[in-house]
């Protein structure tokens, strides 16, 4: 019986490394597992695809359904951002490091889920407690998962927790310098050269039910708003083409990862409420929030206390 | 403040003494916690109330509502089995070893769940992991669930894990004999002098949701079935009465410790149903179900099956 490890639709690096390294924990200890990914390698996130070069890594498998599978999730509990047959299949270990989502099982399996910046840092406790050396090549892609999830520990989800992993994980990956790591992701997350406007949005984009109401978030990470200044309306034509398919909101953060603040395009059918979540105010179609990095920590928290959920 | 830590309704030994525990790991990490019960003193099953008294152990608070509190959740994480107000509070924890439930939450937390036969195992290694001693009274309690949960091994929910947090938890308590633990716990359980059938019926007893089925399974640990041969009539027509209260199937498991097996009182609005779930035959009003031990890893997952869940 093979155990596939799958991370969240739209995977980031780190459901893409967690997949590496949950079923590199699981084969060394005897199980059989195998990483996968909600994407082919092809349509991949330019930050993830430059973290699998780098470090020489084998990318995960492409599985879009998993009924009749057996499963483990790293990096996500909910049921809508799940592989197509999730209801059909056997889930038997959860590692995440978000809110709990609404997948249920019947029987009891292992979870473990922190409130920390990454599951590569959770994943690199379990590695610890279960006596199981890291590859260096897993490490590699553990490390890049913790630094572009905690945007290089600036971001509010970052924790002590996720600074010592990153402090274990640089000297097994035989990485020196992890300003340059991360300069480097950011370089490829950020670039938007030639990419159509509509796979920028989805280039992190996560659907949610905020009380009956589809509510979409996608986030861009730049080094600088310039880069997507001349894409603006395309951007915003994008968010648009996507609220009219059933939406009741759609949100895209441009986040400035230098002066640490989101410029927030916002489409909805109730810019008040909008506005009143964030506290802040639209300027045309959009809202400066200063200080918003985390979609996890800050948008969603603050946007499921605005609809009432 | 306060975290208050609660076990689920119709407390046992692991949730009760599970919520003493975390309280105190909590406590030794510098939080403000409290141990919770969703039951008064006077109305605990007995084998708990031996146990408190056994090691010394404050009772938890009785508390009936959590709306507006912020709580953990140990042995449990279904909604169905909360306090009341769950959805008004903030749960910050789950410790647990059964199947995952449906509690979400708004922010990431920590959540530790593991296939094994008994919180007290999980929190067990939470201590070591924290570095912090257990206490000998708390440590006596947990040994307690352990044993009571896994029916002193027998239980097919009984794992390796759980025999050695016993073997590190006697030596912290102070217990030589754990048989002698065990069989005062089961002479304390099985008790039925004097009881009500109905408050037999619900010393153990869980709702589930079955497809919309609303299901109830109560179990009465036994030595034999003889202890409950004169009051036989009584506790059928108690879970006639409770599943007249607007429920499908009501099941009470009669389980032979000694003989590891479950005659299986049904009232049930579908008998056939029943019988295919279990592989046996109703003899009058119920059935004989050879090493039939666990409602959690052997009733639950039969009748979800049956049920098509």
């Amino acid at each position: 019986m093979t155990i596939f490890v799958t991370g969240h639709s739209n995977p980031d690096t780190d459901s893409v490394t967690a997949a590496i390294g949950l079923a590199a924990l699981l084969n060394a200890q005897g199980q059989d597992a195998k990483a996968c990914m909600q994407s082919s390698l092809a349509n991949l996130n330019p930050e993830s695809t430059v973290v699998l070069e780098k470090f020489g890594l084998t990318a995960p498998e492409e599985m879009m359904d998993v009924a009749g599978k057996t499963i483990a999730l790293v990096d996500f509990s909910d049921i809508g951002q799940a592989p197509a047959g999730i209801t059909e299949a056997e889930v038997v270990t959860i590692v995440d490091h978000h809110k709990v989502g609404d997948v249920t099982t019947n029987q009891p399996i292992l979870v473990r889920v922190e409130p920390v910046g990454c599951t590569g840092t959770v994943l690199n406790k379990m590695f610890k407690d279960a006596g199981v050396a890291i590859p260096k090549d897993v490490a590699g892609g553990m490390l890049s998962a913790i630094l572009s999830d905690t945007v290089n520990f600036k971001s509010p989800t970052c924790t002590d927790d996720d600074k010592a992993a990153v402090a274990e994980l640089k000297v097994i990956a035989g990485v020196e310098d992890t300003e340059a790591l991360f300069m480097d992701m950011l370089k490829a997350k950020s670039s938007v050269d030639g990419v159509p406007a509509k796979d920028l949005l989805f280039r992190d984009y996560k659907d949610f039910d905020m009380k009956g109401n589809k509510v979409g978030v996608g986030q861009l990470e730049l080094a600088t708003l310039d880069q997507v200044a001349a894409i603006r309306d395309d951007l915003l034509a994008a968010a648009q083409a996507v609220k009219a398919d059933g939406r009741h909101t759609v949100l895209l953060m441009l986040t400035d990862v230098v002066k640490e603040g989101t410029q927030l395009v916002v489409v909805s059918d109730d810019e008040a409420l909008i506005e009143k979540a964030f506290g802040s105010k639209m300027e045309g179609t959009s809202m400066w929030v200063d200080g918003m990095m985390s979609r996890k920590k800050q948008v969603i928290p603050d946007l499921q206390k605005a609809f009432g959920c």
